[in-house]
């Protein structure tokens, strides 16, 4: 468990009023472990939890086949075990919490994670415990990083960066986008990614698409390329996206470059603390106006243990922006008339005066070339 | 949509009493549909859904975000949108529902994947409808692989055993574990594979530990490297796993190895349909016995749209095996006494008569050797 992120929980427990909170979901389980459960995100029936206490106890509970690996990690905390075949796991996590002292307490924890069946039988196995959601208390703590997670988020962006980069640069005409994802991760786990999420591979008419992978298709003079991949290391990540064209670019699309480069850096300098979201979004929606393409909903959205996490540089929200949150810049647009679609984004971290861009290995000022 | 899916999904209903049926996580939705939403596994607020009536009607719920890659995928059928900043999702489904005549139903739901707050928003939206967990009924029907499901499993079998055999061949000593990982990843996607899952690389003491991702840990002589992947095209899934030397085999480990290729082949004999799945486990414990080593709870399990699947052969369930059911059978042990895990995991059809290996590349009679 990380000390600076447990006394920040510990905090707002005591000025809400919890007597305890569990955190069950794959990203507030690394938010306070610092690490990855591995098989909890993909098999989802095997729940890993973190119980933190008011007064700052913690104890884990895991699956008896991730029980190695979670001891190995935990320094000496107890770990609590169910058995995947033997135990039902929320009567587990229930006596955790009796053992704990949080009989009829007040527990936060996680409502939009917990699957209704398991949300019965936690509240049947604890009668009397009063339970409420505590994800919003989550996901406003998540916003505001500490510098240890800020030097992993531009670590991150660095890595996916360069992979990205360095892969269009290698890559040639007659290249499938298969070929584009193999140089991808390649790159990414030989500068020390643990994992990526989300890779897109959307070249030619498949560009407009917004979120597909790699397909068997070949790179064609006159293509639009964009490739958008997050990297992650203990559950935290960073995505990048870079457009390319194939040897040269089709009509419109510098146009469209230079605008969606000219949103970048409108973006980058209203970026500051106290800054208004929906401000920032206004103005970039203000500079993509000159294209006449539909805008999408949102310029940016913070990052950190999840793709998006609030806030939403949005027009549905206003927040201002504070330091230490990271932002995930993404001026795009999917421009179905001419058939392609283009994306620059930018990991952002709000400073005391201003922004950095974490993300600072592409030249993005001039729309790259697969030759 | 797939016809002959759905024909299925309508006969039990039919004979459950099920007027609708709706399909919410990724790998039923993938079940129904063919195809997999790429944001919906990554983003889990963004929900989508698959709606069949008992008729045999087929209609989609899909984010704003993801309506243009959901549309070009299913042939004309119904796509209900919902915003992602403007909508409760819970409330547009229901209102679908509602459209599609069931309201007042009695509808099949995945409680066990539904999350507590939208599973308390979906009853709200629906005051009368009666909705009833499906989750077991979609698993059992799920177990039965079509033609075509076979024909996916048995390449996607291929290309993880592939990638995974042929990089061991290529890495030497002094190679880091991230380095396996990226020979590996960029053979799966120039295979073919669209995604991956579970990627294990666990090398010398590491391999002790069952579900661990590459670090920069550098291979040494004498080290085991256990290293398993999971291949994916359309949200289906093969997983093998293969296990080297670094050059020589430590004490002990060409025995334990040759104890699981006769696991593996004792296995083979007995799967036919009609076998006892516990019997085929006890078998396995007996061969395992010899070791002197603590069992694993199971020596497999079903595989298809996720990476375990009912059934598992194993001590706590006892079911007769069926032709058209595919198999992960994973004879392996966690030695902390020598210090190494070494695992040898394949996919395996049950045949009308017997039991087809589909993860035949690797010659796994010999322990491979990494030079």
């Amino acid at each position: 468990m990380r000390n600076e992120i447990v006394k920040k929980l510990t905090a707002t427990m005591q000025a809400a009023g919890l007597d305890g909170l569990v955190c069950l979901s794959p990203e507030n389980f690394a938010y306070v472990s610092g690490f990855v459960v591995p098989s909890q995100p993909l098999m989802r029936w095997r729940h890993a939890a973190v119980v933190v206490t008011a007064d700052g106890r913690c104890a884990y509970l895991a699956v008896d086949m991730e029980e190695t690996t979670v001891t190995s990690r935990v320094d000496g905390a107890e770990v609590r075990v169910w058995g995947e075949f033997t135990d039902q796991p929320m009567q587990v996590l229930a006596q955790l919490l009796r053992d704990l002292g949080l009989e009829g307490a007040k527990v936060g924890t996680e409502l939009n994670y917990l699957f209704a069946n398991d949300y019965a039988a936690l509240c049947q196995a604890s009668p009397g415990t009063r339970f409420v959601a505590a994800d919003a208390t989550l996901d406003r703590l998540r916003q505001l990083k500490t510098p240890d997670e800020i030097e992993l988020l531009r670590r991150l962006a660095r890595i996916a960066d360069e992979s990205i980069c360095e892969t269009l640069c290698e890559v040639r005409v007659g290249a499938t986008e298969m070929d584009i994802a193999a140089g991808l991760t390649r790159r990414l786990y030989t500068l020390g990614a643990e994992d990526f999420k989300l890779m897109i591979v959307a070249t030619g008419p498949r560009s407009v698409y917004p979120n597909v992978g790699p397909s068997l298709r070949r790179l064609e003079p006159g293509d639009i390329c964009r490739v958008e991949i997050f990297s992650v290391i203990n559950g935290y990540h960073a995505g990048v996206c870079r457009t390319a064209c194939v040897r040269s670019a089709p009509p419109h699309a510098e146009t469209i470059w230079n605008n969606l480069v000219a949103c970048k850096y409108l973006v980058l300098d209203m970026i500051k603390p106290g800054a208004s979201s929906k401000k920032i979004y206004e103005a970039f929606i203000g500079q993509l106006a000159k294209l006449d393409l539909p805008p999408i909903q949102f310029i940016g959205h913070g990052i950190g243990l999840h793709l998006h996490e609030e806030p939403y540089l949005g027009m549905y929200s206003d927040v201002p922006l504070e330091a230490g949150m990271v932002l995930g810049i993404e001026p795009l647009v999917y421009d179905t008339g001419h058939g392609f679609g283009m994306q620059n984004k930018d990991i952002v971290l709000v400073t005391d005066t201003g922004a950095e861009l974490l993300s600072d290995y592409t030249d993005t000022d001039r729309l790259l070339a697969v030759q």
